[in-house]
C-alpha cells in the first residue's frame, strides 16, 4: 500500500465545489470591504479606483512601495500592506490584472516625493498595466521603478522570446525586503537594486494535488487522474508543465527542491530563505511535513536555511498543493527580512 | 440562478482526496519536526514525551500557560506558542487527546513556581487527561488551574447531564488573553479568573460546505447533498447538528451570527472581538466576504467590533467551511488582546 489507501486508479471526477459567495462578480469588492472592516488599524480601502493603502501613511520623503495583481492569491497582496512592507496593493478581479488607472491612483496616493517602486509579478497583463501607469506617473513628476518577480522555475522554457518565467511566491520575499529597505530610508536606486537582486536569486516550484475553483464555479479549473499530480503548476488555475506519479510527500518534496538548488547553483556553505507555501486547501500538517523534507534536503547539501515560512502566503483559490521557494540569503538580506513588519499576513 | 451555477441537485459523490503524507501514522511527528526546523527562534519540540515549548522560556516566577489537544487544527495549538501567549502546547494524534504523560511533562517543563494554567477545549478525552496530569503535577508541588473553553453554541443541548458545549475557535481568544495576563505578571487566581470570564462570554457557530479528510484517507469524513450545508459542524470531522439549504454567503453568515448575539444577550452599546475563522480549505476571499456580513449585522445591532481576525486559526484538516466567534469585550480584555505577542499564528 502506498501513502494513500484505496484511491481508485481512475480519472478523478470533476469534483463539485461550493463556496461562500453572494454573486461571483461581487466577491472581490465584498472581500475588500470585509478586510477593511476587520483590520482598520492596518489598511484603508479606496473604493474607486480600487486600491488598499496603509491605514497610517508612511512619512513623506521615503520611497513608496506598491504591488498588485489578480485577486484569488490571498493573503497576497492586500495582506502584505502595512508598516515595513507595502504602502499599497492594487487588486484586480480574480486572476485578472488591475487596470492602469487603479495602479496610477495608488501610485499617486502613496508617492512621498522620493519615488515609487512597483513590485510586479511577471504576467503580460500585469506588466503592461503597471508600465502604462508608470508612464502616466512619470508625466505627473513621479519617478517609478519596476521590480519584476519571475521566480517560477517551471516556466524557464518561456524565457528567450517567450514571456519569461512567471512570478509566484518569491513575491513575498521581494515585497518584505524592498519594504524594509524603503522604511529604512534607502533611496530609489538602492531599493530597486536590492529588490532586483532578490528577484534574480529566487526560484520556486509548485505541485498540485487538485485544482481550485473560481468563485461561484461548480467545477475546479482542471481534473487530475487519481495516480498523478500536476507538476510545475501556476497560481492561476492553469495546468502545470507535466504530470508526475502521485507519491509520498518526501518524494514530491524532492522533485520540488532539487531543481531549485540546481538552478540557483547553491551548495555547501550557501544560505537561503525558504518558503513552503500552501496553495489554498492544503492543511498545516501537510505543509509542515513537506517543509521537514525541504529542510533535510538542504541540510544534507550543506545549505543553511536561515529563515523560513510555512503556511498559505500566495494561494491559488482553493487549490490543494504547495510550492517551495528558495532565495539566496546574505547578511544584508537577512537584516532586511528581520526588520519589523506589521501587516495582516506577516508581522514581527 | 442562485449564487452557484449549475451544481447538480444530487448527493455529492464522496470526493476523492489526496494529501502530502508519507505514512499517516507519522504525520504529526513529521509536522512537528518540520515546524521546529522552520521556526527555531519561536518554538522548541520535545520529542518524547511530545510537547512544544517556547524557544526562550519565560522568566521564572510567572504563571505558565499551556494548552493542547488533538492535531489537525493547525495553527492551533502549536502556532500559539510564544511570548505573550502559550508557554507550551501538547499535541495529540490527529483529532485525539494528548496523553496525561505528555501534559504532565509539559506542565513540569514550563512551571516557574507561580502555578500553571491549563487551557482545555471541552472534549471528554482532553478534559480527563488534563485532569489526570493536573493531579500528578499537584503531587509534584505544582499548582494547576484549568480553564475550560466551551464556546460552540451548536452543542448547547449537550449541557446539563451531557458533556456540555464543545470548545472551538474561542480558544484563540482565551489563549491570547490568558497569555497576556500571565506575561504581565498577574497571579494564578487572577489569570484563571480572566480566562474563565473570557470563556464564559464567548460563543461560536460553524458551517461546512464539505468535510475534511484524515491524513492518508481517500474520502472525506462525511458527504453532503449539493443543495445543503452542514450547520453547527464541529472541528473533528463529526457531522453538525443539522442540514440547512445551501444559500448565498450573506444568508449563511446571518445563520451563524444571529444565534451568537442572542445567546450572549448583546445589543446596542456592547463591544465584541470577532473571529471569522476558516476551517481549512476556505479561501481568503470567502472568509472576507463572510466577515463583511458579520460586521454589517453587528453594526446594525449597535454592537461595536473592537478587534477582529479573519483567517484560518482553528481548522478541521481540509474542511471547506467557516466559523464565527464573538467574545464580549471591555477595556481590560482589549488591553490584554492588544498586548505584544510573538507566535507563528499571531504576532503584533
Amino acid at each position: 500500500m502506498t501513502a494513500q489507501d484505496a484511491i481508485p486508479d481512475q480519472i478523478l471526477v470533476s469534483t463539485p465545489r461550493r463556496q461562500f459567495v453572494n454573486h461571483p462578480d461581487d466577491v472581490v469588492e465584498e472581500a475588500l470591504e470585509g478586510l477593511e472592516g476587520a483590520y482598520p488599524r492596518l489598511i484603508r480601502w479606496n473604493r474607486d479606483p480600487s486600491f488598499v493603502a496603509r491605514a497610517q501613511a508612511a512619512p513623506p520623503g521615503r520611497v513608496a512601495v506598491i504591488s498588485g495583481g489578480g485577486s484569488g492569491h490571498e493573503p497576497l497582496h492586500v495582506g502584505m500592506v502595512g508598516e515595513g512592507m507595502l504602502d499599497a496593493a492594487v487588486p484586480g478581479a480574480v486572476f485578472a490584472s488591475p487596470t492602469a488607472g487603479q495602479i496610477l491612483a495608488a501610485t499617486q496616493s502613496v508617492s512621498g516625493g522620493a519615488g515609487v517602486v512597483h513590485v510586479v509579478k511577471n504576467y503580460t497583463g500585469d506588466v503592461l498595466n503597471f508600465e502604462i501607469a508608470a508612464e502616466f506617473a512619470t508625466d505627473d513628476g513621479i519617478t517609478v521603478r519596476q521590480i519584476l518577480v519571475d521566480d517560477d522555475l517551471a516556466t524557464t522554457s518561456m524565457t528567450g522570446d517567450g514571456p519569461g518565467r512567471r512570478g509566484t511566491a518569491a513575491t513575498v520575499v521581494v515585497e518584505k525586503v524592498v519594504g524594509a529597505a524603503a522604511s529604512a530610508g534607502a533611496d530609489l536606486e538602492r531599493v530597486t537594486a536590492i529588490g532586483r537582486r532578490v528577484a534574480a536569486t529566487s526560484r520556486s516550484m509548485a505541485v498540485a494535488l487538485a485544482a481550485g475553483a473560481h468563485p461561484g464555479a461548480a467545477r475546479p479549473s482542471f481534473d487530475l487522474p487519481a495516480d498523478e499530480v500536476e507538476f510545475g503548476v501556476g497560481i492561476h488555475g492553469e495546468r502545470g508543465v507535466g504530470r508526475r506519479a502521485f507519491a509520498p510527500a518526501d518524494d514530491l518534496a524532492d522533485l520540488l527542491v532539487r531543481p531549485l538548488v540546481a538552478d540557483l547553483a547553491i551548495g555547501r556553505g550557501d544560505r537561503v530563505i525558504a518558503i513552503t507555501n500552501g496553495l489554498g486547501a492544503t492543511t498545516g500538517l501537510e505543509l509542515a511535513v513537506i517543509h521537514r523534507r525541504v529542510a533535510r534536503i538542504l541540510d544534507a547539501a550543506g545549505i543553511t536555511v536561515e529563515r523560513a515560512l510555512v503556511g498559505p502566503y500566495v494561494t491559488s483559490l482553493d487549490m490543494a498543493g504547495c510550492s517551495v521557494t528558495l532565495t539566496r540569503a546574505d547578511d544584508e538580506l537577512l537584516a532586511l527580512w528581520d526588520a519589523p513588519v506589521r501587516t495582516i499576513a506577516l508581522s514581527w
